[in-house]
């Protein structure tokens, strides 16, 4: 082990020098693409989401790869590929985005989210943890070996795409299409976090996600709540109510078959969440928070979190929200609303059961719409001896001189079951986003030493694997 | 009866004359008060509350009227008067308002709210009814009497403020400092409505009123759902559980004391609403619903809207509104919610009531903040043996050539029991509003025959009040 751990070592000396070298050049390149508000959820940022496409497609072929876009039914995507380590060596398909989420209320922000800001160590702006600075990292890497060695010690294929944060619609029919193209041993993804700062951790699990809109319509316009309140059912009180109907009294979900099929936790699952030593205490105080959730009971929050389903209010609209009363009994009122699932759940299934339970729940004199935003995803659990995952395992501790973690992660990459079932091929998550980066909320961030340490461990990586 | 009917009829003729020569005019007076946006609930608007009460101090004066305005804590007031018929006659107080509601969503207008449209006998824009075109009926009827006569036949007090929609904070401080200028034998209100198109009435009760605002905070910061939920309190979901839980499975507010003081209400009560003829079904296509609801159970709708105590949810703001999907569990969310009482509830003991129900029902993990929007307002019924009332009635007949019938509103005017306590003088209600005016909602409007009507009807009640 020693002898081959030393031969490794020394094939990646240029690629890792050379890498070093270009840590101040590769954050100008992610403030490039941090400008760009690349927003997949909202129409009017079309151009920009394309714009960040093409930024990526030019540095993919910066970096010595072979890329083009290809054009969707919606956001267009980066496809790149170095291909001549030959048919001896392993091929792996490494997957990202460059789409984010939208800012949310901008009074929360510090800084305008898309100008990114250096703060000590971090880069704060929406998109530079999730996922912008973590795709970069294989272009980097590839750049390192092609500028310093002339080659990949593997075959290496890109697939950037600007649709995950809408739920991938148009990745799925693309794989489907270009399965041969794509062809892989393995999916190398980092879209997911750390441990804790300076704790490096392998993501071997995600949760799937189902989400949901629920518009509701009673009378025709906004009406008088004086004049009609008691004789009309309000939209607004009837959502409120819909919504408490969807747990139970003892916080369970109360929708048909959502627990059934739920793998429960094993023994080794909740040990090695439990081994992770973050304690309630911690996770209260990363949010904010004196006390933390019951949830369904019988499970710390680390689990509720991770390994346990779960049914989320993202957002509420109804009625007047401005300042000051208006006495309305609102036309119309809406929810956002998502469940998070894990192994055994199926996707379609919780969609179809949510479904059939919020009609239950809608009272006869309104009249009810539902959307679904996305795709069903399934959970996602990397098998535990796949050889990417014991070199990647390698690989971090060589960048971080720290022993990796394994860990359950309760956000969803939707794109997880359906690479397996596609591609036949199975993911590894290599995350170095820390677990204060605020993915989704205002002043978005990553700590930059983490990506440089993350561009160093995908070099390494790429290493290991073509031994 | 038929004589003193006589004397009446031609003591009115030159009046009502003036009247009908200035109907055209006077729909010019109203469609310039209704382009001011004096909207009071929101602070932007100050200065257009201003302009609109500085427009009906001209309006006051040029109609005859002694006119002035009157500073308080927030927005101004007109005082005008004309108190020249003597000791022997009788002294009467109008009041009304000039402040609007906001618009709501502007897209559910047909035209702008404050570029007043005439759509066949309709004026269109906010404010139209409520309370525009109903205030200046006192300016116009002082002003028939005042420039055809040459006198009033009563003592003739108006008052006309521009803070109604926000609970007239300053107008008991100013009523109580002035209570001799004001001093009366009743007040004169038009706020309300007809009983359908064509139907003359006088409401003779309100419901009081309770507007709260509950503030919810959970974390410092919107969190990724997938990466906090089933640990972390989520606002929304728990702001949702907390409105439920202000109903039972009964559809019965779960206020403790909420229906114990309230007056149940008499066979008398039920019977002269039965006999409005208002079908369920006239007041589902009203509303453009189906199905009304059942609310407590045991009474009608035209019932549970006007002689029961109800709670409303009027809006509630959570999380991400935007299009498409965030997954956020939001740090905050935040809900109006409404009461109108009956006679027989305190409304300040019902404030207090809902304030404690409603931190009963708050997870202890969340923050909590209610604001109480305007002061509680207690319900009204005038005496049905007032001579104002028989006065109105009679005035109604002639101008509608229709008996008028009596009304109990579910809306709310906070000032009748306050008018009744610090004056000593009761209040009567001549409304002129169709019940499809849509007051608060989108496309206000106001038929303008019944306008014409109702100053043809405030000039004969003057004139009666004064024989």
């Amino acid at each position: 082990m020693t002898t081959i751990h030393t031969r490794r070592e020394q094939t990646v000396d240029k690629p890792i020098a050379y890498l070093r070298d270009q840590n101040s050049s590769h954050l100008d390149w992610l403030i490039e693409l941090c400008r760009i508000p690349s927003v997949s959820t909202k129409s009017e940022h079309a151009g920009d989401v394309r714009r960040s496409v093409e930024w990526t497609l030019e540095k993919c072929r910066a970096a010595g790869l072979q890329a083009e876009i290809h054009e969707t039914g919606g956001h267009p995507l980066v496809y790149a590929e170095w291909c001549q380590a030959g048919p001896d060596k392993p091929t792996y398909l490494a997957y990202g985005h460059v789409d984010v989420q939208p800012t949310g209320d901008l009074s929360l922000w510090d800084a305008d989210p898309f100008e990114p800001t250096v703060r000590d160590e971090w880069l704060v702006a929406r998109g530079a943890a999730d996922d912008k600075g973590q795709v970069l990292l294989y272009i980097r890497a590839a750049q390192a070996w092609l500028q310093s060695e002339g080659r990949l010690p593997i075959n290496l294929k890109l697939l950037i795409e600007a649709e995950e944060e809408i739920g991938s619609p148009n990745l799925e029919p693309f794989i489907r299409k270009h399965a041969d193209l794509l062809a892989c041993d393995g999916v190398l993804i980092s879209d997911t976090g750390l441990a804790r700062d300076g704790q490096p951790a392998i993501t071997r699990g995600t949760r799937g996600m189902v989400y949901k809109e629920v518009f509701l319509k009673g009378p025709s316009h906004d009406l008088h709540s004086g004049q009609f309140g008691g004789a009309v059912v309000n939209p607004a009180t009837a959502l409120a109510e819909m919504i408490a109907g969807l747990h139970d009294a003892d916080g369970r979900v109360t929708i048909p078959g959502f627990y059934e099929a739920a793998d429960v936790p094993t023994q080794q699952d909740r040990e090695q969440i439990a081994a992770l030593g973050i304690t309630d205490a911690d996770l209260a105080a990363n949010v904010g928070m004196k006390q933390l959730a019951e949830g369904e009971g019988g499970y710390t929050p680390h689990e509720m979190r991770s390994v346990r389903p779960v049914l989320d209010v993202n957002g509420i609209t109804a009625g007047f929200q401005g300042e000051g009363a208006n006495t309305i009994i609102p036309a119309r009122a809406s929810a956002k609303i998502s469940m998070r699932l894990v192994p055994g759940q199926d996707g379609p299934a919780m969609s179809a059961a949510f479904d059939e339970r919020i009609r239950q729940l809608c009272p006869p004199q309104l009249e009810m719409k539902i959307e679904t935003h996305g795709s069903a995803a399934n959970a996602y659990v990397t098998p535990a001896d796949h050889p990417a995952l014991l070199a990647a395992t390698e690989a971090l501790q060589a960048a971080f001189d720290q022993q990796p973690v394994y860990l359950r992660e309760g956000g969803s990459l939707p794109i997880l079951a359906m690479f397996r079932e596609v591609l036949k091929a199975e993911c590894i998550l290599l995350g170095f986003a820390s677990p204060t980066c605020n993915a989704h909320g205002p002043n978005e961030r990553v700590r930059l030493p983490d990506l440089d340490r993350g561009a160093e461990t995908v070099t390494r990586l790429l290493g290991l694997l073509g031994n």
